[in-house]
């Protein structure tokens, strides 16, 4: 069950973390930009899957999964998907769990068409991918059923990592509950079979900088796997997180522009080292406060 | 100004459709399909642009709009993609202004890199994208400078049109409105500048299967245009959706299957025909009610 092959991978890397590959030329060093047309989108993509191709090989004995993206490639056009398909092939052969950050949504028919397209293993075959919740239960249902057929997991929005986050998610219901709770309640009804460590497939993504909001969460949504995005460049801390976390399980927290871009911050053009650095400074920040 | 320039071609087609190339190679007669290698996605590819090419060339005088469901394409792959963008493109050389429905939305900078995929003139180049809004003003910002920056223009979920829409848009909440009503004053908000017209460049999505909603929403929001989907094979009507026009303007209504797959019902192998007997009863139908 891919949801006990995350949590196990977790538990043999000691690490809790993705890497989000939210690969832009910009964060990609000037000393290999030259190796490339980035006039063209040819050139930006090829520039970006050996970026990233470079960082799977350095990370991938510390980390159990990668975040790619989606929207970082679809930029870069039809190249740009290409680098996805060959980005996310390349973290399987490195054994690495994959979580495409698509954040797709929409009625049924179209659902099912966006669940074959990111998870059938015939076409991009990620391991998880990221669902959005508006269209509710009948656009849904086909992400569900292509989970189940190909063991594949979903993480469904529910609170967002960003400052405006609030302006749906937080409106205040007739019954006092919030918008993102009864988002978190159609989660929960969602979620299929609870694996070994007490957890299904159907995962929630909660951002690390509402630290109030997901220790409720937590406690509303006993066998969610929590998808912790906002760690680092947009402001969670280790602190912010630890509430969402029982016994060291729980959730897989995200950080981007922190370790694909560290190299711009650590002013060197080394950035696989700082990329490195970076993820073990993450991974210590974590064990401190998840044991 | 695109809003503008879509509401001019509805009015000289004397239709305010667009026709969703929702294309699925399930939705080809067999006698074209025998032509492609059905088994792999690049034939799948192929097989679906020769179909949109030969809509398109057969529709084009008698609509202004196609919108182009993005998931139908994603799900052919690499070259699915590839079709999604040769498609757009053939749209435009037919005159035609290319919703591409995509239903993105993400935290800010990574919704500039959605905005930039779909909107930007070097990349897909659409004219229109429909966008989620769960996250709120500082996730639809980089879509609304791309709007700006290229004269292009957004469709925002506001209400739905599938039949579980309401287990998130409809709840109550505690001034009494609903959650979709919000969406609906953020949409207002997010509106830049009005045309010749009196609608602005951001629009709405509004499902023709709720017609108490869509009058409410047209009195509400008397600056933003609709996409009117769920006409047709999802069971909306033409006097369903009649209240959210006013002196015949306000709205573009899709529809998919009930035209590109039209020859099944049909019972004939004549795609084109079929697809344009459909259009034409599509547009009496229409003007029937609007006038």
């Amino acid at each position: 069950m891919i949801i006990d092959k995350l949590i196990r991978a977790i538990q043999y890397k000691s690490n809790p973390t993705c890497v989000g590959l939210d690969t832009r030329v910009e964060h990609i060093p000037q000393a290999m930009q030259k190796h490339y047309n980035l006039q063209q989108l040819q050139g930006c993509a090829d520039a970006v899957f050996d970026y990233n191709r470079q960082l799977i090989d350095t990370l991938a004995d510390h980390i159990p999964s990668v975040k790619i993206q989606n929207a970082y490639y679809e930029m870069y056009g039809v190249p740009g998907v290409e680098t996805y398909v060959k980005t996310i092939e390349y973290a399987h052969q490195a054994g690495l769990i994959v979580i495409a950050d698509v954040k797709r949504g929409d009625i049924g028919a179209t659902s099912q068409a966006y669940a074959a397209a990111h998870l059938d293993p015939a076409i991009f075959n990620a391991d998880f991918m990221t669902v959005n919740p508006y269209f509710g239960t009948d656009g849904m249902d086909p992400f569900l059923k292509a989970c189940k057929e190909h063991d594949k997991g979903l993480f469904v929005l529910v609170k967002t990592s960003n400052p405006t986050s609030a302006e749906l998610q937080d409106l205040i219901l007739a019954d006092g509950s919030k918008v993102y709770e009864k988002s978190a309640d159609l989660v929960m009804n969602w979620g299929g079979d609870v694996g070994t460590y007490g957890y299904n497939a159907i995962g929630a993504v909660v951002g690390a900088t509402h630290p109030q909001e997901g220790i409720a969460l937590r406690q509303r949504m006993k066998n969610t796997f929590f998808l912790i995005p906002g760690y680092g460049a947009q402001g969670g801390t280790a602190d912010d997180l630890s509430g969402m976390f029982v016994d060291g399980i729980g959730g897989i927290v995200n950080s981007s522009r922190g370790i694909i871009a560290a190299w711009a911050k650590a002013d060197t053009d080394d950035f696989r080292r700082a990329a490195l650095d970076a993820t073990l400074r993450m991974k210590n920040d974590l064990q401190r406060v998840l044991g």
